[in-house]
């Protein structure tokens, strides 16, 4: 029987609290810090690794935090969520996103079906759909094969897709599956869809329009702008379209598109990477192959996270770490630092997914939580990040607490031999060298040469930035923001605080307003 | 006299801590939030105009943080520093980066030359040169046009050159100053510049080494990589590339490199895009015009800032309310929030400029200080960022004092009519809305759809992103920081917290490690 409790609610918690608190500067010193290397570890999917040794963690903590995760039925909850439960509370939603890239539990019946089977079958049609785009069976009116694909979407529908995207770019193209260029528009900013359609061939382009509701307001603006260049240019918009949308929207059954694939209720946008949002574009772009690959590292990934034992599962682990650093030690940013280009976008993707599913003041049963939850999450790829805010990440009067990324191979294996070390070996230097200078400091005589050290940091370590590496990090941190929400209890998977925005907003539009928004409307000149 | 106490030494300060607080959610409803917007703004240059009516001050306030400015003699230190006096008392240098737009006061005199003088020959000599590459009087050895420039540099070099570039690439192309692409190369990962150099064509490419010390580890790798592609398409790399560089650095008079432009010590990294390290690329992109356009408007900037009264001076009242919002109400944050998507790499250069500027724990004579400093600065443009993390500023437990900037007008001017308003208008109408949203909050019985309110936001202004905007802006978020600097008594020109990580990357490189580092680099397989 699970039973949702508060954070502050649990013995448990009370007992993490009193726990001895590191010394990491000391712990990571000598000997002993070798040895934590060593011990710190937890395996992930696709041969990547979870380290945690620079973590202001020893096995007391672990102790107390293993207890934490059992009075809060973390596994429990888990099941009960790939197991097809209302978890998504508010909404009275099932949450699904695990089962677009495998079958963790039983079969979940929903709306009549088998979830699995439809969204394989979408996938499936997805792929089908891609294959006919390459063999050039699907072309323009001229009987052209279309070279480039754009993705008309915003939030979740943007920034995961555009991240993997770009994740996988250069692996693709060094890797022989590289089969159309892929560009976003997402911004209602009219310069946003403008200048990317002023940047492409597009008698060959094809767009495809994500929408779950099929009202996103920006999405559906950004249409017609695309709609109104393709009727410029004298093409017809049906024939360069195709629609991700639900099977209940405006956009499912329409002569406007060549093709629509369904996602549903029950993928929230932010979690919609490995359904058909992600799936279109990314087998257009690299394949079906490539994408079926992405998924099974997810899936991977999604089969550790149900381990019950946190020392066992990175995914549960790194979010019981995480509250701790929030809540017990009381520091309310995160910073996300691969040392990928590749990943130069991941990070505004995790901000999305952990800051929109966690950014909450209620918990799952709309009362007021008396701690604080989701933290502030920001960060960009190293090294650019080094010469850039990591400044105050050492010396500043915050800790934030760092989550480093790194890969012992590039992807493109393109590579230079500068001072006796390639590229990628500066690259991995850096990233071994900040983890140390980030717990352990150094002290001098002048002060402001000093650096205080004990500011932690977690990496995540593989061979290289494959599509099963990647679905096995976007995994790992969509379970990590999974537990967390179990922890705070809170509903991750709603975002009522997107709401009153649009509200007002449509108020302006409509001249509906006075005092200080009308005002600001004016000077806006709205 | 000038006389540098910490923040927490000023009587002013502890009348501050005293002053009475608002309730910004009372204070913008109905009249007298309508009187707040109209009262509560100070014009920039460029046209542009800082509001902040939606933060929490009133009059009270307002009058305690103008005795904070008296008594912390901003307007005396602003005065010292563009006068030459050496303000980087860490690395004794002078700070210089005004200079580059325009001479505010005394002359400046160092290393034997008047430094105006120097700099503005700088930009003269990289103004005459991309004249000459436009006008194909410098080309590449078969006598063709350069098409497309390629920044080399990391950090300062990279972040806000790069985020010039794309804010004003569009306005270039729709004004006909558009001259040639700009690509940048900063990351010492290998895909970085392997795939910059993919994407382009080599043979019509001009690239520009940006170092001031000439041993930038990073960009002398990337330049070694950038240079065995030349040679392997059957180029001469000396015939392809300048240098940005100081004069006392080992690039500065090297046959390796067809031009070398100036900057020196005077210049931080992060304030260099008024420097030729914007300057080359920006005249090469879009003419030496356009680039005298954005110095104007960062130089009138300049001179706003030198007025003593905060109420008339934006970039000290928006210091002053930082301080106030970080150290009085205790928020560890700020985002930053363009809603153009022009503008979409500017919270990135920002967050450097204001992180590594004052994310410090000593004041400038190397004492610790016992109060915060510098916030975590992260921000995305909106509409995009509404759809991603602004469900935590709404409704996470955290208060995030927020940063808008809006225009009325889009560069490109291509737009559509859908249900009743343009793309303009709706992006603009968002960010009114949110202001109050931000605001004033929301009352609902379900508390889950509740909104507190009392998130407070200032928001610029303008009718265009224009050159001279762009300075404007540019000038008068390196002033802010430059204030808070001040106030808090740091030394914002120096960023030794930059330096251990480089020192222990060396050391890895040369497998002089033990212990836990030692560990590290072997996962990473160094």
């Amino acid at each position: 029987m699970i039973s949702w409790k508060n954070l502050d609610t649990m013995k448990s918690y009370q007992q993490l609290l009193e726990a001895g608190k590191v010394c990491l500067r000391d712990a990571m010193q000598g000997e002993n810090g070798k040895n934590r290397v060593e011990k710190y570890a937890v395996p992930m999917a696709a041969g990547l690794c979870y380290h945690y040794a620079a973590k202001a963690v020893d096995d007391e903590t672990l102790k107390a935090l293993a207890a934490l995760a059992e009075e809060a039925q973390l596994t429990e909850k888990y099941q009960a969520l790939y197991e097809g439960e209302v978890i998504n509370t508010g909404e009275k939603r099932l949450v699904l996103h695990q089962l677009t890239r495998g079958q963790l539990g039983k079969t979940v019946m929903a709306d009549g079906v088998d979830k699995r089977a439809f969204y394989t079958r979408e996938q499936q049609k997805a792929a089908e759909f891609a294959g006919k785009v390459h063999a050039g069976e699907i072309a323009n009116a001229a009987g052209e094969k279309f070279t480039t694909v754009v993705q008309i979407g915003i939030g979740g529908s943007d920034l995961g897709p555009r991240a993997m995207y770009l994740a996988l770019e250069n692996w693709a193209k060094k890797n022989g599956c590289f089969r159309m260029e892929a560009r976003f528009i997402s911004n209602v900013d009219p310069d946003d869809a403008a200048s990317v359609l002023n940047g492409i061939d597009l008698p060959h382009a094809l767009f495809i329009l994500v929408s779950k509701s099929g009202t996103t307001l920006e999405t559906l603006t950004n249409e017609s702008f695309v709609k109104n260049a393709l009727k410029n240019a004298g093409l017809d918009p049906a024939k360069h379209m195709i629609a991700v949308t639900s099977e209940t929207s405006p956009l499912a059954h329409s002569s406007d598109y060549l093709a629509a694939f369904f996602m549903d209720d029950y993928i929230g946008g932010r979690y919609s990477s490995t359904s058909c949002v992600g799936g279109a574009v990314l087998s257009l772009a690299f394949g079906a192959d490539v994408f079926a690959r992405f998924l099974n590292g997810a899936a991977e990934e999604d089969k550790l996270a149900a381990q019950s034992d946190p020392l066992k599962n990175p995914d549960m682990l790194d979010a019981l770490i995480g509250v701790y650093e929030r809540n017990v030690l009381g520091w309310p940013a995160t910073a996300v630092l691969p040392y990928s280009q590749a990943l130069s976008r991941f990070p505004a993707h995790l901000q999305q997914l952990d800051m929109e599913s966690n950014g909450k003041s209620v918990n799952r049963f709309g009362e007021k939580v008396d701690y604080v939850t989701g933290p502030v999450i920001f960060g960009e790829p190293g090294t650019n990040g080094q010469h850039s805010f990591y400044q105050l990440l050492h010396q500043g009067t915050d800790i934030v607490p760092l989550q480093f990324v790194g890969f012992k191979q590039s992807q493109l294996g393109e590579d230079v031999d500068i001072q006796g070390s390639t590229s990628q070996e500066k690259l991995c230097a850096n990233v071994a060298a900040q983890i140390m200078a980030f717990a352990c400091g150094k002290d001098d005589d002048n002060p402001n040469k000093a650096f205080a050290g004990g500011r932690p940091s977690s990496i995540i370590i593989g061979s290289q930035l494959t599509p099963e590496a990647l679905g096995a990090l976007l995994a790992h941190f969509e379970n990590k923001v999974m537990f967390q929400g179990f922890l705070w209890n809170v509903n991750s998977f709603d975002q009522e605080g997107v709401q009153l925005g649009k509200v007002l907003a449509k108020k302006v539009l409509a001249h509906q307003t006075d005092g200080a928004l009308k005002a600001f409307s004016d000077l806006l000149g709205i």
